[in-house]
This record gives C-alpha cells, sequence and structure tokens, in this order.
C-alpha cells in the first residue's frame, strides 16, 4: 500500500462547497502514477518507450463525505489484481485531519497499443511495480 | 428515457489522443440537469428554492471505446430507482455518427441540506421529474 | 464576428458560487473551433492532415462580472489581426439573458509543427477562414 | 518572493501532448494561496471568517514553451502592486529540471463581499500578507 497526499485547490470546489465528484478520479490517477513510481516504474517512460498505456476501463466511486477547499486528501493505493488482462488498483482517500474516509474507488486498467488502439498483454514491468507494492500492504 | 448531445473539446482530451476518462462524468452530470429540466425541474431553482443539492453518492463507470475530439456524443439517460432514499440515474453515451457505445454510467444520487450537511428525504419534485421521464423509455 | 452559446455547468462554478475564472478560456477555445468550422476550416481535419496545431501564446482576459450555474452565455468571437506569425482572436461574452458583458478576451495563436515543435508561418487555410468571418462582424 | 512546486498531471494534457493553457492559470492560483498563506493568511479562514473573496478581475498570460505530463514545474511568485482596489501577482513558471520560463503570468485580484457581490476595499490583513513577501524578492 502506498500513500500520495494533495492539497485540495480553489477550482476543485464546486458551487455546493465542496469538491465536485469528477475530482476525486483526477487524485486516484495521481495516485496511480506515484505508486507506479514507487515500485519502479516512470509512467511517463514506459508510455514514450513502449507505445503502450493503461486506460481506465471500469471505475466504481463511493463517496462518503465531502472533501473541502485548502483540505490536505491521503490517497492510500493499493493493487488487488493484476493479470494479463487488467491490473485493479483500489483507493481510499481521507481527509488528513482527522483521518475521517471521504471516498473510496477501484479503477480498473487495461493495456492498450495506443497507434493501433488494440488491447495487448500487462507487460511485465507493470506487474512487477504493482507486485512490490503489495508487500507493504 | 432522454438524450443529450456534446461536442468533444480540444480541453477534454489527454496525452493519449482521446477524451479523459473523468469528462464522461461531466457530461453524465449534464445529462441529468436536462433530464430533471424536461421533466419540470429546474434544478438551479430547486438548489435556490429549498436549499437542498443531490450529491453523487456512487458511480459506476465503463469504458468500451475512446470519444475523440470534436466528436459529437449523445447521452442517453433514464432513472432505474428512484426512492426516498436516492434517484439512480444510468446512461449511455455513443458517439453520434455511427452510435457505437463509448461509455455506461450509473449515477446514484442522495438528497442532503446543504447547510445542515445532513441527508433528506427524496423531494417529491424531484421523484415527479424522475418519473415522467420513464414513460417514454 | 460569429457566435456561439454555452450552458453553464454546475462543475464550472466554485465555491465562490460563480464561474471559475478558468472556464471562460474554455468556451473561448470552442468559439474559436467554431468560428474557423464557420469559415470553412474543420479544425480535426487540419491537425490530422497537415501535423501542424494553433497553440495559444497569449491570453489576455478582462472579468467583469460573474457567469452562473445554468446560465447561458454567448461568446462574440472576431479576428483582429491575421499574419504569417500569429492569428489574434477576440471575444466577448455576454449572459444571454439581459446581454451584460461578463468577459473579454483576446487569445492569440501562433501555427506549430507539433512533431518538430518548430513555429511555422500561419497556413493560407487557417487566414482564408479567418478572413472569412470578418465580413459579416 | 515565494516559490510553489506541481507536478504535472495526465488530466492536465491535451491531445497535442502538452499541458492545456487552461492548467497553468490553476497553478497560479495555487501559487496566490501558497504565497497568502507564507504571508500569514490562511485564505480558507479569510473566507469564512470575512465572507469576502479575491475574484481574478484581469489576467494576462504569455506561454513560452510547452509543460509536458510528469514535469516538475516551479512558480514563483510576487507581488507587483498592493492598493486598496487590487493586488497584482506577478508569476514566472519554470521547468525544474533544466530550469526553461514556460510561461509568464500577471493576475489582477479585487475584493468583494462575496453575498452582496460588491466590490471591498482590500482589507489590511491581505495587504499585510502582500508586504511580507516583498521583502524575500
Amino acid at each position: 500500500m502506498r500513500d500520495h497526499r494533495v492539497r485540495v485547490g480553489y477550482v476543485d470546489t464546486d458551487k455546493a462547497g465542496v469538491v465536485h465528484h469528477t475530482v476525486y478520479l483526477v487524485w486516484l490517477e495521481q495516485a496511480r502514477i506515484e505508486y507506479l513510481r514507487a515500485g519502479g516504474l516512470d509512467y511517463r517512460a514506459f508510455e514514450r518507450d513502449t507505445q503502450l498505456g493503461l486506460p481506465v476501463i471500469e471505475a466504481r466511486m463511493r463517496y462518503r463525505a465531502p472533501a473541502r477547499f485548502d483540505d490536505v486528501v491521503e490517497i492510500e493505493t493499493w493493487v488487488s489484481t493484476s493479470s494479463r488482462a487488467k491490473v485493479v488498483f483500489e483507493s481510499r482517500i481521507r481527509r488528513a485531519e482527522g483521518g475521517e474516509i471521504l471516498c473510496e474507488g477501484i479503477v480498473e486498467c487495461a493495456c492498450v497499443d495506443m497507434q493501433a488502439e488494440r488491447a495487448c498483454s500487462m507487460p511485465e514491468a507493470v506487474r512487477r511495480a504493482c507486485a512490490s507494492g503489495r508487500g507493504t500492504a
């Protein structure tokens, strides 16, 4: 399991005075990239060198309490499934102060050849980066 | 069932050359507001007059094919459940040209008192607006 | 001069209850693309066929009054300068209801070869599309 | 002068493969909030306690080179004018690696009573926070 911290911006809020529900998906994306980096995979270099990408094919979000402007939120991320077909990232977002759980998300990524737009099997480099995070859960 | 059309903007794309996965949730939000309007509920007036809001409490998205810059996409929306606790909106997003299904989404909204931040039962006005869309599905 | 209309989304607002200042730049981008389309230039095809792009090199925005959720706004756009080096788009954003001016913007675009990341002279196709809009101002 | 660092996200890019021009304004907003915090003003508490806000009334951006996915960018911010009518923040955004200047921006903020939507004079607390940053320029 790995943690990523974000400070909530003014732009992230909406007229209800809380963070818009789309923003949590942006945080999960940042957290996935940091998760892979911590596991030894530089995602920028991965895309450039392999011409492969890891698009989101499914996302399930459960919103439990609102994040607010200037909150620091913590995104814990772990990999629950890693196969040739997909990697499943699970995340729990908490307000750093107090630790309240704000949102839980499950994001499934496949692997595609970005030019050919064809599904590929998940490269070993990705699966290794995901496996390395598991031991620390 | 009701339809909403959107033209994909340049800002909606990412470096993979396709629409970023968060944008589909923005389209579903627009489609819900238009769905309610078609059912007789002006959501702006609803928030102003009742001080209630309809936050997203759960979202499940299945991404099947990418939307691209300048595509026109059609969002079909219908209500599958409407109770005192929540309204469940289901949507199917297609590329207008050709009709390919790009994404399917299920979004659950609860009702909250925005000042007190307390769950409320779903007002009749919302449930009526949702019921009115059903007959046309 | 050409007009483009947009309905303000919930996501476009922030906790001050009005539209976030970055959103007006998104509207100007949509308006530029529609301006070029009306002048005979399909910007998607232009990028694909020429591998050129028209990045923003300068933007000046003057915010006069806030747009609000669910407002319809009108973006009038015209080209004030069109040279080999750049095209300058000027825009005025009004609330459709009442006609109040909300924002004025000036956006300068250059032309670049997107692979080589090198400035190019503005293609005739772009300049023609821009010239065609002038007569209607 | 104060510095703020940001890691470029995937969502920040567009199909040209670089950061979308609106994102730089988001970074300037984050940098202003951190600038004020460093000067002793907690902007969240300021809005809550005074019911005042500091909306952007003018922005001028000059884009010189593109930021890219996963770059770390540094936003240097200083206040060039601070009067009863407005505070003018100037910023220079560089790629951390190599130090290339990517963008320069000037953002003017006024002070408004958010309920009454009426211009106010700039509170002393804001002007003090701005003055404190000057000495370090």
